[in-house]
């Protein structure tokens, strides 16, 4: 923002100058007060530099008429991590610009796992300048379970310290590691003091927390949460002090939520939307923050309120008082809707240009000069051999081992199997759960267990893309098609891939850190759209855990219960690191 | 704040620790929710640590029963000039603290305009580490009319880079010179670009803007406005995006403004309260934003939707997200009252600690360690006959002049006058307004004019406190009182003095920059209260516009019309430096 386009804004919204754009005859939707009214707006370079009364002006090098339309500023999402969406950067930000975003506070998190503060790097350097504002922050949890996981690098206090002291990191993103900081590990305590003394904001990661330990989070210095999980969850952090970010991954909560706040006197600025994370089909077939407003407005909320929670009161949230309102000396990030009680965006502007038209976009976002990270599975080639369960020093008998049950929400399991020349055989009705560190900071062999309630695998599943550590992940039940999907992602540079019967079914490759993708976003979307469809015939999905997004997170150590990592078999609950083997006795052998 | 009481408070909001602090059955106004609810509220240092459901705790090292007690997060003021209660920081602490006030945002504009940024550095040196939050802004209009007076400083882009690079210093203070920002003075772009490049706040004083030039008033930056004039102004300033600070100094708008916020759909969360300037004997016995509070309650307005202006609101706008509401991990800045009625202070609490009862602090505030800037008043004692009204090379005649008419809104006046030796006879009806200016940086003459509509002034009313260049001022009619009221102030490095047939009948010394007392407030008020009762023994006062606080405008050159200032007769509308001689002729002297 030039000197020079604040004087000309200046001159332009007094008559001096002609606009560089008036946008007329819209109804612009008042974030301040409320009101729904008429008036037009005046555009100088980036910037809004006048809203005046509708006509009352017509001096501008173009003019837009919006008739029928209603003008709201850009929406923000206060928490996303991109890599969800498996595309680069310029990519996401065509999707999402398209639908009326034109702000997010992207926590690089999972880059960061991979790459370290390269991976920050990164990510400000892959969205400077871009028409989608993207406010970088800091991640706060590499790895998110320390000593139960090791992820491609550690940030401690002093990498919190040095990222903050970038201009262009916003603040603490989420603070995943809640036992850290309520029971005062010195990472944490590091990481929260960082934050505090850079003044900027800290995000918050509360699943789950109520009473006392939410207290005890707040009082660490977290000031958001968008782990809501019930409408009395929400008041309960609503009152606690929190920002909420309302997440719309969780749409069957929504209803109650709305209705919960809906009884309050006052309808706090506390309140803010997100996405958290967004498979790339479902964002570009669903949305982003539109999907989420649009399920808010069915469900009893004035527009204007659902709209004020991804404008106002996330610019609020974001420290962005060049956002949130169509006013002048604000940027002219604006969206245009023709109803109100369903949103779809027919114009969009960022920065004071068209950009959008009906869901498309203008012309293409051009990719910041940014050099993309590749080359980060560092595994050489497996062979089936590397997929098979081992009891160390055992010959043939009997073990009793434990294992993980479930998915998403582990249990520990407890089988007796027979062992073979020293190799497990997995039992009726189990698959195999295999993890590598692949960031190549240790040298330790593969992790392998036995998984319960995923039924017998039909093949295998591998992936790259596993929270939070992104070590390479393989489900699945036979040795040979597990390598097979392995070795394709090692060659692919990462990605996710199916295997079946010796042939490889599914790909889709994500070279760039192992999680992004180069492809255009449709054809992307359509490679993990067959992914998706094809996996269930390898697996019988069973909603609502078993999941085909339960993949991607099959080994969060942070979480309760048992889980695999490049480290072994772990307890998110007692944090400790567990040996499979309970008992074991050598039987004689009946094959010899 | 250090790790340490971090991480006390989480155990303490966990139960592992006993509270520093437990206050106990109050009903805690939630600022977020609007809701009145019952929760105990646990402090640990200066942190909220808990706030949690009544009776649930009780191991603490104190323990306070607010029974019967409201508890609101500690009031804050988002626009005051400190000066004007003419008592050190320390002192006008005290004050506010017992009153409820907590935090305050302070232009220094009146110690920048006699002392340069040494005026600021002592504001902030003034205010470390107060139990009052002062946020010291850098005063962007020294002086407030370049070209039409001298102060004793001058503040460009420069400085205002310097000031605002400084971690202190918390935004560009009220952009006063409204002529510069519209017309693109190269001055005004430079002081609004250093503060959109320190992306600090900018504080507005949008006086009587509207329609295109208070579009273009935003469009140079500026994101707020006390200098609403009637509920229509505020209406169009919300509207139009800018943050509000209703100011207590204007009451008879309050019941407008009241009502014209409550019809529209949404009470914004930016609207905030401010004080701008309230004289010691007001600031005692009426108060400050508490005054203002319960005006905009009895006019109407819900005691929560008040409060919040002047605690979440405020924090938001001043980008305070460790205050403005009691919640876990925030500031334990509380306020406590027994009626939501009628607001007063009962128990006053900051940084945790109880600091006021009942109106009244618990022990003084200690004041920091800041050398207090004294002797600047550059002037060598006066003689009456510096205080006659002269024609240059002129003898015996008559002559025509340009004076000034009217008190607050002055208007150009036209008079002949009688010279005798070269000086002016002063007409009947009429008295003169001298200034001298007092910082040593230039050494032109005494500028002397005619006043009328301020009556035959009996003696004289001399002041070193004088918006916005606070050169010395002096109103009168006799040359000799006049001289006496100069003098006694020189003497005492500054103040306000009354004198009447050759008797000082009241003085108020200021020696600290001309402008503050070292006396305690009641003390200081109490002279104040009797300088203002005796003024009226020289002048007739005649509200609205003849009061005593016109003296301390009489030469703000910023505004339209004409003032004196130490440059000379000054136009506020054409900007320009006038000549109060329009003719003049000799005539045969009678008395020769």
């Amino acid at each position: 923002m030039t000197a020079e386009t604040r004087r000309r804004a200046v001159q332009a919204a007094r008559g001096e100058l002609p606009f560089d754009l008036l946008l007329t005859q819209a109804q612009i939707i008042d974030m301040a007060t409320g009101e729904i009214r008429d008036a037009d707006v005046g555009i100088v370079g980036e910037l809004i530099a006048s809203v005046h009364p509708r006509g009352s002006r017509s001096d501008a090098l173009e003019t837009h008429d919006l008739s029928g339309l209603y003008l709201s500023p850009g929406l923000m999402d206060t928490h996303v991590h991109l890599e969800s969406s498996h595309l680069l950067p310029a990519r996401y930000a065509e999707i999402v610009l398209a639908q009326g975003t034109t702000a997010v506070f992207w926590d690089p998190h999972e880059l960061a796992n991979v790459l370290g503060i390269d991976g920050v790097r990164f990510a400000i350097e892959s969205t400077r300048n871009l028409p989608l504002q993207v406010m970088v922050a800091a991640p706060s949890s590499v790895p998110s379970t320390p000593g139960l996981e090791m992820s491609g690098a550690d940030f401690n206090g002093d990498e919190m310290t040095t990222l903050l002291g970038w201009p262009d990191v916003r603040g603490v993103a989420e603070v995943m590691d809640m036992h850290g900081v309520l029971n005062g590990s010195p990472r944490m305590i590091d990481i929260l003091q960082a934050g505090l003394e850079s003044g900027k904001l800290i995000e918050g990661h509360a699943r789950g927390l109520s009473g006392a330990d939410l207290q005890a989070y707040l009082a660490a210095g977290v000031t958001s949460d968008h782990e809501l999980t019930s409408a009395d969850d929400a008041l309960e952090k609503l009152r606690a002090g929190l920002t909420l970010e309302i997440r719309g991954s969780h749409p069957y909560l929504l209803p109650e939520i709305v209705n919960a706040l809906k009884t309050l006197p006052h309808l706090s600025s506390q309140i803010t939307v997100c996405t958290d994370d967004v498979p790339p089909d479902m964002l570009l077939e669903k949305g982003g923050i539109i999907a989420l407003l649009n399920l808010l407005i069915e469900h009893g909320l004035a527009a204007t309120d659902a709209l004020r929670f991804a404008t106002l009161n996330a610019a609020i949230r974001l420290q962005r008082n060049d956002l949130g309102l169509i006013a002048a000396g604000r940027r002219a990030d604006l969206v245009a809707f023709n109803s109100l009680d369903k949103l779809a965006a027919r114009r969009v502007y960022a920065a004071g240009k068209l950009i959008a038209r009906n869901g498309a976009m203008t012309e293409p976002v051009i990719s910041p000069a940014a050099s993309l990270p590749r080359d980060t599975l560092r595994l050489s080639a497996l062979a089936a051999d590397d997929f098979q369960l081992r009891i160390e020093g055992a010959s043939h008998g009997i073990a009793r081992l434990r294992h993980i049950s479930g998915a998403r929400f582990t249990r520990w399991g407890e089988v007796e199997v027979n062992v073979h020349s020293g190799r497990v055989e997995v039992p009726e009705g189990f698959s195999l759960i295999w993890v590598q560190h692949r960031h190549g900071r240790h040298q330790a062999k593969p992790q392998i267990a036995l998984l319960e309630g995923w039924g017998e695998l039909r093949g295998a599943i591998a992936t790259s893309y596993s929270h939070d550590a992104h070590n390479l992940v393989v489900l699945g039940r036979s040795p040979e098609d597990m390598a097979l999907a392995a070795n394709a992602l090692i060659q692919s540079g990462g990605g996710m891939a199916l295997a079946q019967r010796g042939k490889i079914i599914s790909h889709v490759a994500m070279p760039i850190a192992g999680m992004l993708s180069e492809l255009p976003p449709s054809e992307l979307a359509q490679q993990f759209r067959t992914l998706r469809d094809r996996s269930s015939e390898i697996a019988d999905w069973e909603p609502p855990y078993r999941v085909f997004k339960a993949i991607e997170g099959t080994c969060l150590a942070c979480n309760a219960g048992p889980h695999l990592t490049d480290l072994g078999l772990t307890d998110g609950t007692t944090r400790q690191i567990v040996d499979p083997l309970i008992s074991y006795r050598e039987t004689p052998d009946a094959t010899q």
